[in-house]
Parts: C-alpha cells; sequence; structure tokens
C-alpha cells in the first residue's frame, strides 16, 4: 500500500521538467505545493501586447508584490529563461478574464491563446515559507491544511497606465522572537515577496477584521503573537481587474508553474549569463 | 580661503533637491561624484515609447547591469517616486543618440524632448562603492582620481527585442581577504549592480589585457591582488547602441541624476508605499 508520506516524497523528488510533462500530457491536475521541493513556482499573468508595456512597469514599480521572474516574447508561449516551457500546456488549469471579469476555467490555452498574448511569470511565497519551517519556524496555515489569510490593505500601489490598486497582503502570526527572524529570513527571497511589508496593528494598514480576510481562510492566532503582513501575488490580479484588458489569462490559485529556476540561487543569479551562453565565444 | 576639502564637505551636504535645482537654474555643470553624500544617483536613458517595452523586459532580465530604479510615464518628464524631477533639466549634460549614433551634448532638453518619450534611471554603483570605503577597503582608482575600468566580455546579455548585446563589467582589484567582503557587502545594493559576476581570471569571461579597457582608465592593480568584475551600467548603452532607436538620450558619464532616494534604504523599501500615500484612506 502506497502512504500519503511516499506520495508526497515522490512528488517533492520529481523535476520540474517531469512535472510540466505529466501536466502537458493531462497526467497531473492537482494544486503543486510541495511538487518539485527546491525550486522556484511561480504566478501567471498572461496579456495582450497593448497592456505589456504598462503591466511590467507596474510590477517594477511594485517589486514586493510582483516581482517578475520571466517574461515572455510577445507571441512566443515558450519561456526560455525557466526551463523547456510551453505556457499553452504547462499549467494545470488557467483561468480566462475578458475586460477583467471572470469568464471560466480551462485545462489548456489551445483555443485560448493569442498571437499578440506576453506571459509573466512573478514569484511566489512558496521559497521564504519553506526557509522559515527549516528555521524551525512553524506555519499553522500549513499545518492546518488551511490557505493563507489575505487581505486588501488601505495602501495604494504605485499605478502604472490603467494597472492600479490596493495592496494586498498575506498574514502569518508569529512570537515576537519569530517575527524577528522572520523578517531577516524573508528578506533573504525577494523573489518571494522579501520581507514583510508591516507587523503589529492590523487596523494601520486599513485591516478592521483580522478573523474576516478577503481572500484564503480565516487566521490561526495564538495568545500573544504578533501578525505580520506580507505584500501579496492577488495584488496584481486586482490590478489587472482594475485595468479591464478584452483577455487576460491567470492560473488557478495553487496550480502554479513549476520552472527549473532554484529556489535557493541568489536573486542575483537569475541575471548570472549561463557557461552554456558563453560556449566556443 | 575656501580648500578642497571644504568645497567636498560642501557639495556632500547639499540636499538632492538642491542640486537639481542649481543644475535646473545652469548653475552647475560638473561630476556629481561626491554630491548629496547618502543619497542614490542614477544613469539614465530615454526612450521612444515604440522601444520601451522591449528595453524594460531587456532591464527585467539583465537586473546586475540594468537595476532599474524609476520608469517615467510616456511623454511625461516627471519621475515622482524618486523626487521633484523635470528629466529635461535635472541633469548638467546630456548625450543625443539618433539610429544609435552619437550626435551631441547638449545641457538640457527642451529642444529634444517629444511627446513619445519615456525615461528610464538605472541604479549606478556609487552606492557599493560607498560601503567598501567605510569598511575600511581601498578604491585605489578612486584615491588616484580614476575613472573605473571597464571591459567588454565574452557573456551575451538576455536579449529583449532589438536589444542585445555583451555585459560590460567594471574591475576592482583587492586582496583575497577584502575580495570576500567586497562580495558579502556590495550583494547588500542590488540597485547598484549587486555582488560581482566573476573573480580571478579574466581570460575566462574573454578579457585578453587587463591593462587595456575598452572604457575607463588603465586599472592599479597590486601584486597578489584578485580582480573582481562587476556588471556595469554601460551594458545598456551598448543594448541601445545595438537596437539603434531613432532617438535616445543618456547622461553624459559622471553627469548623474541626483535623486532624493536613500541609498541605504532597503531595495525592498522601494516598494514599500509611503504613509503619504495613504493618509486620509
Amino acid at each position: 500500500m502506497t502512504t500519503a508520506a511516499e506520495i508526497d516524497s515522490t512528488h517533492q523528488r520529481l523535476k520540474p521538467a517531469e512535472v510540466r510533462t505529466m501536466i502537458r500530457n493531462g497526467a497531473l491536475s492537482m494544486p503543486t505545493t510541495g511538487f518539485s521541493a527546491g525550486f522556484m513556482q511561480g504566478n501567471l499573468a498572461i496579456l495582450p501586447e497593448a497592456y505589456a508595456s504598462d503591466f511590467l512597469r507596474y510590477c517594477v514599480r511594485n517589486p514586493k508584490s510582483c516581482p517578475v521572474i520571466g517574461v515572455g516574447e510577445p507571441g512566443d508561449p515558450s519561456l526560455p529563461d525557466l526551463g523547456d516551457i510551453d505556457i499553452r500546456t504547462d499549467i494545470a488549469r488557467y483561468r480566462v478574464f475578458r475586460d477583467g471579469e471572470f469568464e471560466r476555467e480551462v485545462d489548456d490555452l489551445n483555443g485560448v491563446w493569442r498571437d499578440d498574448l506576453v506571459t509573466f511569470v512573478l514569484g511566489c511565497s512558496f521559497s521564504f515559507e519553506s526557509a522559515l519551517l527549516r528555521a524551525g519556524i512553524d506555519l499553522p496555515h500549513i499545518a492546518a491544511g488551511r490557505n493563507v489569510p489575505m487581505y486588501v490593505t488601505n495602501i495604494e500601489t504605485r499605478a502604472a497606465g490603467p494597472f492600479a490598486g490596493p495592496l494586498v497582503v498575506s498574514m502569518r502570526p508569529f512570537s515576537a522572537a519569530d517575527t524577528i527572524q522572520a523578517v531577516i529570513l524573508s528578506e533573504r527571497y525577494p523573489l518571494a515577496h522579501g520581507a514583510p511589508v508591516h507587523i503589529g496593528d492590523p487596523a494601520s494598514i486599513g485591516i478592521a477584521d483580522l478573523g474576516k480576510p478577503d481572500f484564503g481562510d480565516a487566521p490561526i492566532l495564538a495568545d500573544g503573537q504578533v501578525p505580520a503582513f506580507w505584500a501579496c501575488g492577488v495584488t496584481p490580479q486586482m490590478a489587472i481587474r482594475h485595468a479591464r484588458p478584452d483577455l487576460a489569462i491567470t492560473h488557478k490559485p495553487g496550480f502554479m508553474l513549476v520552472t527549473d529556476m532554484l529556489s535557493e540561487a541568489l536573486p542575483s543569479a537569475t541575471a548570472r549569463p549561463t557557461a552554456g551562453n558563453t560556449a566556443g565565444r
């Protein structure tokens, strides 16, 4: 009999290319949490080229909520910087938006893709959460199998063209000592939202009731714990809704792009030309 | 009698807005090294909107050589994220390029500005060099009043649209112990090119003769020192020449944009909405 722990272990050991091939062939359709341990997973945003410049400027102006780890060429579904990827098929579940409104979910983009689409991949919080767990810091929402609570704040992001809106944050509670550690450890992962944007009083960033998140599940908060708030990948999704492009595509939350990028590689290494690029020159 | 040291000290204490006002009024026209100590200075690149999306994608793909600290709106010469700036007048000396070729230098952009131009400001090496000096690490080119030596490498940057070309590096030599410190200290300033891209053997990145840099002045290298190579802000200038836009504008080397951004503020703080943005909400 195969136990859940054995399945988990198998998932962790699968190479990113193996996970993507299974997804591409329709053999895997589930959230990617726990797959390909040690490799970055990414949030997806696909937009028409007419919106691409404004959206990229929005991301550059708001790097804590929108850490860009990959950008495709207009009309090109490949992402060579992140692996051997066809973005039309290599995520298990997509969400399609028309004029800023949710239209439907699809398993691939073969009937949706257009020659003017530009793909953006943004880092997600998995790498910094792994670092906290390795340091012995408890993340109660993971232990409880819940989604992290997310809140719309009264902090405006920096707008770019039609992209604008509030900063959305995720919340994780810690003891004071662990809060200090969490600040230091998460700052090491700027492509995974980096250090918190706020700690302590929820009201001062416009959160009226910590018990009622705008997205995700209700928090598990013990006495004396300090809530710590991180910039969240839902922020760009709200900016996209605000911009109302005729077509926008995202992943279904939890169904991420599994990339070949190592989580522990320094962020600067994403800019380091590889030996392979220079051979023979 | 006013000594050079007193003049230097005055320069250091000028606020960025004071420096920019003097430049705007034509009262100051010299390299900005040493002005407004503690504030970030930036490299300038201005391009037509038709090239802006490709260039920003180029920067995002090559963040070590092209760390974006500000982007203007198309046709808008202000840069509110970096201070009360009119980019047409607030740099002392500009260089104008037509179809990728140098045309002339000008003192302001009033006769050059167009409604389709987009301004990019990229971080420069000043902040990490200051950090090395404060840690007691000698930078011989500064002591000698020379420019840092710069070299074209055999490493290709990641292209985006028409923007492509080799990585250009600057070189600073250290003892082995100081090289280790320099790696650690410079990594803290990702908006100032971050950690080196290479240390040691120049030939392995395509530099045939360390004594003959492609830009800047010849190096001052002592026996037993290790050359350390950083991604350099000349890289995007070569990519712009490669793209051959009908119009491109840069600063004259050394005549930088003095911004209100504090050098020691964490890079992530550039994404942190300020209290001023949220007042009254």
